[in-house]
C-alpha cells in the first residue's frame, strides 16, 4: 500500500480555509489522493481531510508541522496530521462472545485492517488460544464484583504499556468506567447490539422480540461516560420477521454487529471520523 | 385476479389442527393457492392462512360457516373467511403532507391495492383536488383545540356511513382517542416517521438527526391507545450519513414511510395480518 | 431554497487544480456550500465540483466566466458554472405504464423536484388526464411501425420548441434512435428495468423469474446508441424468493424503478452527476 | 438443539396432499415445529417441508419410512426424512483466498452451522495452519495443468472417504469438472464474486469496475455443469460509488461472499433447499 498523510482539520467556518490549505500544499508539490470536506451550517464549523501522496510531499512531517503552524493559527484550526505508515496500536477487549473478535482477527489477518493489534484483554479464558494462534498476546484480567476498579486499573496500565491509541470493546461485557471513557475520549469504540437508541441497556435483542419489530441492528460508537449514548460512527441493521425466535435475532444481530463494528473500526482507523459533539463525521 | 376465499384461523396450538383443516377443505375440494402456518412456541399458540381457489371450491361460504364450525369449536378457533372480491372499504386520512396520500392514491388507481377507497377524511383543505381528480369524495373534518371529541365524532359518523373496515392514517398529524382505538382495533393503521421505537413522538427527524444516527425509518402500525406503541406491521429504513441535513432526513424519511404504509396496507387488505398481543404475524 | 452557483470541472489531474480553483473563489468572497473531489487514478482525471452561496458571491455570472477563463485554460478544463434559480426545462416521455410518470409528476408538484416539467410527450393517450390535472402540456405523438423516424423527428421539433435540456424516458418503450442520442447526449435518462447488465433486453422480469434469482433490480442510466449499455446513475435493488411471481416482480420492479429514477434525476438536476467515458461520478 | 425430523416432499400438486401429510403426521402424534408450503403454479408441483419434534414422534425413522411410503407412492412424491441429530458431512475447498473459509470455520466453531466439517481440501498449502487449528484435517491436492484430472480423482476419493454428502467450494479456484457435477448433483455449493447472471466468467470485480455499475454483489448455487449457471440459493448485495477502487470492490465483494454463502450453506444443511428446475424453494 502506497504511504500517504492524512490531514484532519475542524475549525469555525470562513471563506479561505480550503484556499490557504491546498496552496500551502500545492507549493509543496503535494499530489492529493482523496480530499473531503464538510460545513455543519447549525455550528458553522468546517471539517476537512486531505488525503496526500507521500511521495510527492517536499516536507518531512517535522517540516510540515512546523510551516503549517501559521496557517493553523490564522484560521483557529484543531489539526493533526498522521502517517499512514505509523500503524495505530489497537487492543481489543472481549468476554465471552467470540464473534466480533474472530471477525476483527480475521480481517487483520488478511490485511484488510491497517493497524497493529498489539493485545487482547478479556475477563474470561474462553478466547485465550483463539488469540494466541495470531500470535497476539492474551491478557486475562478478572472483574471480580468487589473490585471492578482494580480491574480498570490493569487495564489501563496495560493501554499505556503497549501503547495503544484505539481500544476496541468487541462484546466486552464490563461497563467502561467515566474516567477512562474520559482519559481516552475518542479512543474507545464500543459495538452495541441493538440499533441504537432503541433497546439501550441490556437484553436489546430480547426487547426487540418482545416489541415485535421487524427490523434489528447493531451500532459502533464513541464511548462516554454516557452509557451507549457516545456518538455514532456506523449501523447496521436486517430485516426480521415473526418466524425469528430471539435466538434467530441474536445469530442475524451478530451479522449487524460484525459488520457495523469492522466498518467503524477501519473508518477510524484510517482517520476518516471526526467527532462533532455527539455526532460524528464519516469520510468514507 | 382470480376469486379466492381466505381463511385465517388462530388457536391453542395441539396436535391435528392443520390435518383437520386440510382434511376439510380436501373434501371440499378445495385448491390450495397458498398455505402459511406459524407456532407461537412462548404462548403456545397456532395461526394460518389459507388461500384457496374460489372457483374449485364445492361449498358456498354461507355453507362453508356452517359446516366449518364443528372443527372450530373442537380447537377453540379464532376464525374467519373472507371472499377476496369482496374488496374491503378504506377510508384514508391525512392532513396537510401530500407524499403517502398521493401514493395511496396512485397505487389504488393502477390496481396495486384491492380495496375501495371510500372516501378521504382531512383536517385542512389542501388536498381536495388531487383526491377529487380520482373520484374519491373528500370530507373536510376541522379539528378546532377546544373540540376535537367533535371532530372525531364527525369522523366516527363517517366511518359508518362508508361502512369502512379499514382507516389508514396517512401522515394525519392529530392523535386518534382511545375511544375510537377501541371500537375500531385492529382497523386503524398508522405510517410513524421512524423507525419505532426509536424517536417515538414529535418531530423525530429532528431528534434522530440531533442523535446523530446512520440510518432513519419509518414504521406501519395499528393504532392503540398507547401512542406509536401498537403491533407493528412492517418497518422501513434508508441510510444517511452527515452530509445530510434535517430536510434531507425529512425527504428520504417519505420514502421509507410511503413504503412501509404502502407494503403494511397490501397485506393488512390481503389478511395477511395477524394481531399476537402486541406483535404481528405477516404471512407475506 | 437558498440561490447558489454549481460550478464543475473536469480536467487532466496535476497539482494545483484545487488550490487555483478555491484560491479565485476565495478571492470573490465565495462561501462555499458543498465542495467534492474526485480523481479517477486510471485515467488520471480529476472531477470538482463546488456549490457557492449566490449572495455571498461578488460577481455575477458573466464576469465569473470572464474571469475565470485564465484559470480553466491554464488546467484545460470542461467546466460549466449553473445558477440554481435558473431550473433546468424536463421533458417527461411515457407510454403506457404510469407509475414512473405519477410519481415524478407528484415529486415535482410536491417540490421535491427542483426543474420545470415543461411536457409530456407520449405515444398513448393513457396518461393525459393525469398530466393535464398537474397544468402540464400533453402531447400524443403516435409511433407507427412504418414511421417511427417521422415519430421522433416531432419528438425532436418538440424538444427545441421547449427548449427542454433533459429528456427522461419514464417507461417510454421505444428505442431512441442513434442521431438523437448523440444530439442529446448526456441529457436523456432511462430506466431500465433490471438490474442491469443483467437481463438487457425484454422481458427483464420473464427473464430474471426463470433464472430464479433472489434479488430483482433496476437501472437509471444515460441513453447512447448502445442500448441499455450507457453511463449507469443509480441503481436499486429488492430481495425476492421462489414465492414471487412474476406479477409480483413486476409490482416490485416497479418500487425499484421510481426509487431509481426519481434519485438519478434528481441528482442530474442538481448537476451532480459527471459522466466519466462509460461511468458516472455522482456527487451526492 | 432440539432433535427434529425434516420431511422433505415434492410431487404433481393435487388436492389431497397436505391433507393425507398431515393426517399421517397427527395420527402418530408428530408436533409440528415448522410447516411450509410452496406451489409452482408453471409447473403444477408442490413442495413441502415439515419439521416434526423427533421426541413427540410416535415411529422410528425406519418405521416411518416403510409406514409412510402408501401415501408417498399414491401422490408420486419425492421425498426424504432426516434425523437433524445426524449431522451431513461437509468438505470445505479452498484455493488462496481466506475470507470465506475463515468465516465457515468460525461459524462451524462456534455452533452456528449445524453440521460436521470433515476436511479442507486446498490446490494451496496457505490455509494450512488455519485450519488445522481448528483440529480439521487439511488436504493439499496439487492442480497441475497437465493432470486436472487427475487431481479431481483425488478429490473425488476423498468425498468418498469421508462419506462427505456437501462439498463447499469456498473461493475453490478450479473448475469442477462435468462427470463430478453429475455425480455429486445438488451437493455441491460454490459462491460465485459477482450478483449472477452479471459478469459470469473471471474477474468480475474487474468487469463491475469498468460497467460503471453502481451495486455489487455475490451469488450462492448449486454447481452443475453448465459454468455459474446452476440453481442460485442466495444472493447479497453492497452500494458502491464512483469512489470505490477495484480494490474496495473486491473488499465490499468479500462481505457479501461471506453472507451470501454462510446463508446458503446453513439453508442447505438444514434441508430448506429444494431444486426446482433450474430454480431453488428456500424455505428460510
Amino acid at each position: 500500500m502506497m504511504k500517504s498523510y492524512r490531514l484532519v482539520i475542524d475549525c469555525p467556518d470562513q471563506i479561505g480555509i480550503v484556499s490557504a490549505v491546498s496552496q500551502f500544499l500545492a507549493d509543496h508539490q503535494a499530489s492529493i489522493v482523496e480530499a473531503n470536506h464538510h460545513k455543519d451550517n447549525q455550528e458553522n464549523w468546517f471539517f476537512m481531510r486531505n488525503e496526500i501522496e507521500a511521495e510527492s510531499f517536499a516536507l518531512t512531517l517535522d517540516q510540515f508541522k512546523q510551516e503549517f503552524s501559521p496557517v493553523a493559527e490564522q484560521f483557529k484550526m484543531n489539526w493533526h496530521i498522521v502517517d499512514s505508515s505509523h500503524k495505530p496500536n489497537v487492543i481489543l477487549m472481549a468476554s465471552r462472545e467470540s464473534h466480533c473478535l474472530a471477525d476483527l482477527l480475521h480481517r487483520w489477518h488478511s490485511g484488510e485492517l491497517d493497524c497493529n493489534i498489539v493485545a487482547v484483554i478479556a475477563n474470561h479464558e474462553h478466547l485465550r488460544q483463539m488469540v494466541q494462534w495470531h500470535g497476539i498476546p492474551y491478557h486475562y484480567v478478572p472483574f471480580p464484583k468487589e473490585d471492578k476498579a482494580g480491574a480498570f486499573a490493569q487495564v489501563k496500565e496495560l493501554i499505556y504499556e503497549y501503547e495503544a491509541n484505539t481500544i476496541v470493546l468487541a462484546r466486552f461485557m464490563q461497563i467502561f468506567p467515566d474516567e477512562l471513557c474520559k482519559e481516552f475520549a475518542g479512543q474507545v469504540i464500543n459495538i452495541h447490539h441493538s440499533f441504537l437508541p432503541s433497546f439501550a441497556g441490556a437484553k436489546p435483542y430480547h426487547q426487540a422480540h418482545k416489541r415485535g419489530v421487524k427490523l434489528i441492528g447493531a451500532t459502533c460508537h464513541y464511548v462516554t461516560g454516557d452509557l451507549d449514548a457516545g456518538p455514532i460512527i456506523d449501523q447496521e441493521i436486517m430485516r426480521i420477521s415473526h418466524r425469528d425466535s430471539v435466538d434467530d435475532m441474536v445469530r442475524k444481530g451478530r451479522e449487524c454487529e460484525k459488520q457495523a463494528l469492522a466498518r467503524g473500526l477501519r473508518n477510524h482507523i484510517q482517520n476518516r471520523v471526526i467527532i462533532n459533539g455527539n455526532k460524528t463525521i464519516v469520510f468514507d
